[in-house]
């Protein structure tokens, strides 16, 4: 059997949710694409693992030392909307309706995982915060255990800041939800919190 | 939103069933890999589609200009195992249990995605044949419209050596599929063609 063939379905195997058929079946793709493209794409990786860095205010991606959005001076600097990971930050930016800063604490609270809040850029949202100027904080992570441990964790640690507004995005029943199809929790809570039909 | 990342997820999405999402998400696992483990991947994706090529007799994969399958002198060169693509070949060296050649087509007759028979390597297979010592060739192609005229296509070209016995890999009910949801044709064919129980 081909060598090259073998390496490159290992090496494509270790990718996340990639087994060795899919591997194969990627490959196979790769031959059928301009060697200029597939060494693009090599390029870009490689520039991506070697040159990537975190924002040292907010802990997004960052291309820079401080990223984009801590550094536009047109984004209103009293908001921070702490997310879990860099993809929350892409999906609410997606949305074009937040103008605020972003702070990404890099996974959730999971004693089952071993994940403590000291793991968390936790500290680094605090110090960022006692340095002023801040107003109010979103908190915008998600509703499972983890998620609900680590919101009543910076509950706690932002009681610090008696000014400080906070906020968390608000739960209840998506657009294009059926009812029907609802876990009991979320109904609940949107029962609850239901709103009057302006 | 860093320049790096955005090029990443853009390149990773060119590869088959991988969608902006799973581009990130396969974006932040390469964070979480050493830098050297990337490096390699990526020098193993190069490496591939600089150097792999087609073998000249079976148009297998191949390092060489001829396949190690071709080259290996304790393989039966009198059977040559006809399949769609590359992809084939590794199943059927993985069941162990065929020790002859393979010829690889790159496809099967599609009218209408445009392929042609003069878009496969069936030229290649019949010069092969007729250089001598071929005693049978078996025709392994799916089941499809596009492999039924395949085979049909190649049956008819193989006519012109008389002494060749050529044959087609059983079709029927595969182990472990359930009666009940086994197609109509396959279950008529493998009714029609019940073999007695030994």
């Amino acid at each position: 059997m081909s060598q090259l063939l073998t390496d490159v379905v290992e090496e494509l195997s270790k990718l996340p949710g990639i087994g060795r058929r899919t591997a194969l079946r990627l490959a196979m793709h790769l031959l059928r694409m301009e060697p200029s493209i597939v060494a693009g794409m090599t390029r870009s990786i490689d520039r991506f693992r070697r040159e990537i860095r975190y924002c040292r205010e907010c802990n997004n991606l960052s291309d820079t030392d401080v990223c984009p959005i801590c550094e536009d001076p047109k984004r209103d600097r009293s908001t921070i909307c702490v997310v879990e990971q860099v993809a929350d930050v892409l999906s609410i930016e997606h949305t074009q309706q937040y103008r605020g800063l972003y702070h990404v604490l890099g996974g959730v609270i999971s004693p089952m995982q071993g994940i403590a809040p000291s793991d968390l850029k936790i500290d680094l949202l605090v110090e960022r915060i006692r340095r002023g100027g801040v107003g109010e904080v979103i908190l915008a992570i998600s509703t499972s255990v983890e998620g609900e441990t680590t919101l009543f964790y910076l509950m706690n640690r932002l009681r610090e800041f008696p000014d400080l507004k906070i906020t968390s995005i608000a739960r209840g029943i998506g657009f294009g939800d059926e009812l029907e199809y609802v876990d009991e929790l979320t109904l609940t809570h949107a029962l609850l919190n239901r709103r009057a039909v302006e």
